[in-house]
């Protein structure tokens, strides 16, 4: 008898009998009756080695955030904060640089805090199972996945969107409208990151369209996600001469940087340079010109994730999800 | 003897002392020694009591976070999770709508999570001590302090900037450039908050100069700080017919919003209306036009957020924190 025959016999989540067995006050009275019913008739037993530890030492959630300055983040930790409350367990979030080992850091939070899970909010997609073995407790990598490295699917959960794929598909949307010489402004084409991914879809999107590859028309900005790096960057791309009419930039606040480094050049977005990115943050809605964008699901990602971390702690196997992005229309590009 | 006597002559911060005395890894070994030897030869007892309810159910830090959608807010709480890391404490953030209670959320937040101190990012400017008696650890309210309320002083930290003379001064910063027939956009004229402490600086740096106030000229967005609230403000603002050459907005992501409004009305910013506001987010310094705003110093405003509480909890006095605002040139306001 495990905490998820409870949870089915009584027709409710196995994290809302979590709460009923720890005295959390955010269930029904209805639903806590039921529930301890089911307990006491199938004398389950909960994990009492587990809690007896205490509570505040067993319902900690570590959530390491890498990259400081990413405004997706944001809304993604939100969610994650809201989800983690209504568990009953207590959030532990630390930031770091996006240059730090958000591993490293993990292991620290881990031993320091005495956390029961980890939640990884950005990191590399090229995990060993040595480096994974600093950490202790189930984690969720949430934004990425480890599609570089040699880890067992079975010995982490992930979410995240296909970043290949979608850079794909938002390269496809500027050669549908007729663009044939297309940049991309991105932090790596070789970081075995999200940039490398990005880059992939980028150049795959190019072949399969019978487009040649044009290395000047790429522009690595030296591994930064950063805005005045992007904002350097397409003014580098402009400087070597070789011409574009549409640009796939990483992320929506890069694009914004890249647009305003066009506009400060004297090209007009998206008359002269249509620019498309990722991300769909609510700001790059009303900026001047809106921007067309594939829409990562922030809320989505933040709820799945955390969902995918209480399975685990609760007896579940790892899983790996896969979220859908959806276009959506800005003025920043145009058909040629 | 108290820990700052220690710290005092050790020749470290009390938060050091602090580290060593709670076995903390990040201290030196030089400096763990000096303070162990310190704490030997003068004998001084570290407050037991606390200290014996165990260290996670002492060292956790409430964060309050009010207004989930607030940019400014996403780079204040880096900070603040930087500061509470190297402080050795652990931060509990809890995320809360704009129109939720703060003070009845951290108090159900120290309850549930044995807090030692609380952060209120982002609250109302009225409390009464009846209703902060809710609260029974040292808290310092974050970007905002209690100017419309009764408590005392002593009761409570605060960091924060002068939200009145900001105000006053973003739409002096109009009027020194000629316009006289300028607007303001806010939440609200009298939510005893923020909106209302910036409205009223807009109020008196109008009568200051001589310039007749018009209620036409002033839209409040039903109490909302967002951004669709907000550019649908501008739209009414702009169909009432009331002329105006420059408009004062609450914040920058509600004046990108009111400047999409005004060019989605045809008006172009700065030529036919200037736009100033207050925040001085990075991402406006990016947006076409960029924004000319009162730079709010995040960084400084969490760390003295953190230094503050520290300092309360370790046998210091309350304070209330003042921070400078700096006024950040951008495209979007023009001399007439």
């Amino acid at each position: 008898m495990t905490i998820k025959d409870i949870a089915k016999a009584c027709g409710v989540g196995v994290s809302t009998v979590s709460r009923v067995l720890n005295n959390r006050p955010d269930v029904s009275p209805e639903v806590r009756a039921r529930v301890l019913e089911v307990v006491e008739s199938t004398g389950y037993i909960p994990n009492n080695s587990a809690r007896d530890l205490g509570r505040s030492q067993t319902d900690a959630i570590g959530v390491v955030v890498r990259g400081t300055g990413n405004l997706f983040f944001s809304e993604v930790i939100k969610t994650i904060a809201l989800e983690i409350d209504r568990s009953g367990c207590t959030m532990v979030p630390r930031y770091i640089g996006s240059d730090d080992d958000e591993v490293k850091a993990g292991a620290i939070l881990e031993r320091e805090k005495k956390l029961r899970g980890l939640i990884f909010l950005g990191g590399r997609f090229d995990y060993t199972p040595a480096e994974l073995s600093l950490i202790g407790v189930p984690y969720v990598c949430c934004s990425f996945t480890n599609c570089f490295g040699s880890l067992s699917e079975a010995e982490f959960s992930s979410v995240s969107i296909d970043d290949y794929r979608t850079a794909y598909l938002a390269v496809e949307k500027l050669i549908e409208r007729g663009h044939r010489r297309i940049a991309a402004l991105i932090p790596s084409c070789s970081d075995h990151s999200i940039s490398e991914l990005r880059y992939n879809g980028y150049r795959d999107a190019l072949r399969d369209h019978g487009i040649a590859f044009d290395p000047d028309l790429v522009m690595e900005n030296g591994g930064c996600f950063g805005m005045p790096e992007t904002y350097q960057g397409m003014r580098t791309l402009l400087e070597r001469g070789a011409g574009f009419t549409a640009a796939f930039v990483l992320s929506d606040t890069t694009a914004i940087a890249a647009i305003k480094a066009l506009e400060d050049a004297g090209r007009r977005v998206p008359e002269d340079v249509s620019v498309i990115a990722i991300d769909g943050l609510e700001i790059s809605g009303y900026t001047s010109p809106t921007l067309s964008t594939m829409v990562q699901p922030a809320e989505e990602m933040g709820r799945e994730t955390v969902r995918l971390l209480l399975e685990v702690l609760n007896g579940g196997e790892n899983r790996h999800v896969r979220l859908e992005t959806a276009f959506r229309t800005g003025a920043s590009i145009r058909t040629l």
